[in-house]
């Protein structure tokens, strides 16, 4: 399609943000009091249209701001306007904390007016008794997809899949199919395709609309079925559905159960959550913290959280320094040697995360695996090696300009040399390892192979240093 | 819809994957061998059916799985057969060592058979005189098409929309739209929603094709349109549109140039891979490696590019050394100094990785910003001292029972508290002052941060030991 080249006034240029936030995308803290005080005003016309206008991603922005008793109270006041998929927007604590204030009763009703993977969403993070309760105020049939969708595992493809879909007689034409949807009234909120089923509701294929919309009226489904559609098992691993999505640039998803019926849908949106929770969970991982951990948390929980990891680490740093006691004696005799060691293990355990990070992404992105793996364990050998050579230089002649003792060089370099092979080996071992005993590489990784160039650093500069010098 | 019970025969429960793959997803070593017989064989007939059937998510995995000079031979062999979208699935050093092999007439040809913004994925990243030969072959309405997108600055949104949308006037009826898309042959290849514009092309509103299939013919598509829809310009970053799509669920966007022209379309698919690489970058800078490194790099090109990080993180671990430098005499007269100050430095680089990662991270995804930044600071500075108080008491019980010298329990604890408070406060500080100065958190902030810690940890444990023991 040709651009039409005439010019003519611009309405806008960028995004319409609303009047709720500022240029850069911030919430307006003008607004926040404006809403603040007509919650103590109680001034529920207002709120209801303030909140009615807003999207839920925006709604859930703004539940976040607000101090944590005005955010109950604005549920309350607000109520059948209330969207609850935007407390699917906010942090777990914030979400449990309102969703326990709650009557039970007004949660279910909220539940009701949600689509059955945002109600999941909603529940999932409760405990069992407060579940329940809002089950209880159901009506039976809502209850059950509900149920049956929260009994599936967590990260499951079950858990998040959206049990309203368009599934249609695989022996309709497209005029057949277009009727249908113009003549029901309760279709999904969104849809991108629609099924194709048999009489037992067993999936027979996938058409998406644009392929609909091209075909004339008397062509049958059948033609448009698109052969190399993939489908998803309910029990299916969240991560891998991801992946899925991501390699065939797919927007939704049949799921379908044991039997291969059809039990519902997953759509890109709660891909990409995925997608994001899963680079999220890696990113913290490789910093040492839980993947849990959420920026509205108390102090006493982050603390705790991020303990153990510190412990470990701990463990680790006094085995380290027990190789460094093995030597008392020569670092008495040259305090040099306690001052340089940091170097060693410092350099050993930068070079070995890098090497790390890349295996860990590669193994997480499956860019890395049988058919490689030899190839990438040797590259990273020879980087080990290569950096080594370069740094050995580098250190040598700074150690001995700093002590003016040239056989410190020729020790610091040789050390450097074997700890950033040994770091490359184990940046790259390590991980593979875990990943075959089925343990998460970035969770684990990175204690182990910094230990290893801690380790190995301390002792080759001391080993080495006491044969050259011929200490103690 | 009410699920039928009636059980009725699998045919198949897991995703079909082809011959092609293993079950557990890894191409068959048999395959890459029949090809490669092939290949060498010049089968073309077989090689062009083969390449024919395959996804080009799995086309590219197999071209990234063959020795580079069956890479070129396959291309040129299976001529016409072969999507070049492929090529946008492997690696970057891979896709140019191909396309600067193959002779510019036959890349002309693949690309005219893709999408624009394949195709602009394909060329970017040649030099410009590949470029332009390349473009040379193409018709110059094509060529203007793709020159056009390959203008706007890498990163934007015009760098990635497509080209190929449907817009029809804002004073069509759904039916009008219905029977422009059954009579128009060269439809985009997939497409989510259509767009109203007026005579000059300036956009007036989406219509999405769900929308259109719930309507009946005479209904006006400006009663369609959805009023919150966002739009995005041009020049817009990729990584703000990524969360525009992420926060409202979009599967697709019109981008608008700076007359609110329409000028393309982003979709999902593309912002799934932004976010990808998004989530790439910050995670390897989070481990001292450049975003651009890819596995298929030569050893020399990654020890190149490691070696920057490598060199910063010596001057650093010199810098801390050198605090220990300044206490050779102490180290000397009570060399367990010597052996327990790498502790404290750990502990309290461990502790401030932690709170950088949880800040490098929340400042990504924009959860941390000006409205709660206090509030944030505060919480790491207490959780640094919660964490010290637990492990200044571990550290000091472990140091006592090694060296049984009860000074050196006090010592060393009053050393981690400082240490960790530090390096809490350096943790969320630094990535903040960087973000405010536009540096990128997740590059630049690892290096600060362990170096307060190394840098705090020695002072604080050799000064207070000098202090405690009067030593000097």
């Amino acid at each position: 399609m040709n651009e039409t080249l005439d010019v003519a006034p611009a309405d806008a240029s960028l995004p319409d943000r609303g009047t709720m936030r500022t240029e850069s995308g911030e919430i307006r803290s003008e607004f926040i009091q404006t809403i603040t005080a007509a919650i103590a005003a109680e001034d529920e016309a207002f709120l209801r249209a303030e909140v009615a206008e807003l999207h839920e991603a925006d709604l859930g922005d703004l539940i976040a701001a607000l101090a944590p008793d005005d955010r109950v109270r604005l549920v309350e006041l607000t109520g059948t306007d209330f969207d609850f998929s935007a407390l699917n927007e906010v942090d777990d604590a914030v979400r449990e904390e309102i969703l326990e204030e709650l009557e039970p009763a007004t949660v279910a009703e909220g539940v009701r007016e949600l689509e059955s993977d945002d109600a999941v969403e909603l529940l999932e993070s409760l405990d069992e008794e407060d579940k329940e309760q809002i089950l209880e105020h159901l009506p039976p049939s809502e209850r059950d997809v509900l149920a049956r969708s929260l009994d599936y595992p967590e990260g499951s493809a079950g858990r998040r899949m959206q049990s309203e879909f368009i599934a249609v007689p695989l022996a309709w034409t497209v005029g057949q199919a277009i009727d249908y949807m113009r003549e029901t009234p309760d279709l999904p909120e969104r849809f991108y395709e629609i099924y194709a089923v048999d009489d037992a509701r067993h999936w027979q294929g996938a058409v998406s609309l644009d392929a609909l919309l091209r075909a004339r009226r008397p062509v049958p489904l059948a033609d448009l079925i698109d052969e190399d559609r993939r489908r998803v098992t309910v029990t299916d691993d969240l991560a891998e559905v991801a992946r899925l999505f991501g390699k065939y640039n797919l927007v939704a998803a049949p799921v379908v159960d044991a039997e291969n019926r059809l039990a519902g849908v997953i759509t890109i949106d709660d891909v990409v959550d995925v997608i994001e929770e899963e680079a999220d969970e890696d990113f913290k991982a490789l910093g040492g913290v839980s993947g849990d951990e959420e920026l509205s948390d108390s102090v006493w929980t982050i603390a705790k959280g991020r303990f153990n990891w510190l412990l470990v680490n701990l463990a680790t740093a006094f085995l380290a320094s027990s190789v460094l006691g093995l030597f008392e004696g020569q670092l008495q005799q040259m305090v040099a040697l306690a001052v340089l060691a940091p170097i060693v293990a410092s350099q050993g355990g930068n070079a070995a995360t890098q090497t790390m990070t890349v295996a860990v992404r590669a193994l997480a992105t499956r860019e890395l695996g049988p058919n490689n793996a030899m190839r990438v364990v040797l590259r990273e050998g020879l980087v080990g090696l290569v950096n080594g050579l370069a740094f050995a230089l580098i250190t040598g002649i700074a150690a001995v300009a700093w002590f003016k003792m040239p056989g410190l060089g020729i020790v610091i370099g040789l050390a450097i040399i074997s700890n950033l092979v040994a770091g490359a080996l184990g940046g790259i071992l390590i991980p593979m390892v875990l990943e075959r005993v089925r343990a998460d590489p970035a969770v684990a990784s990175g204690t182990f192979v910094t230990t290893v160039t801690d380790v190995v650093g301390f002792f080759s500069f001391l080993g080495i240093a006491t044969l050259w010098f011929g200490l103690k």
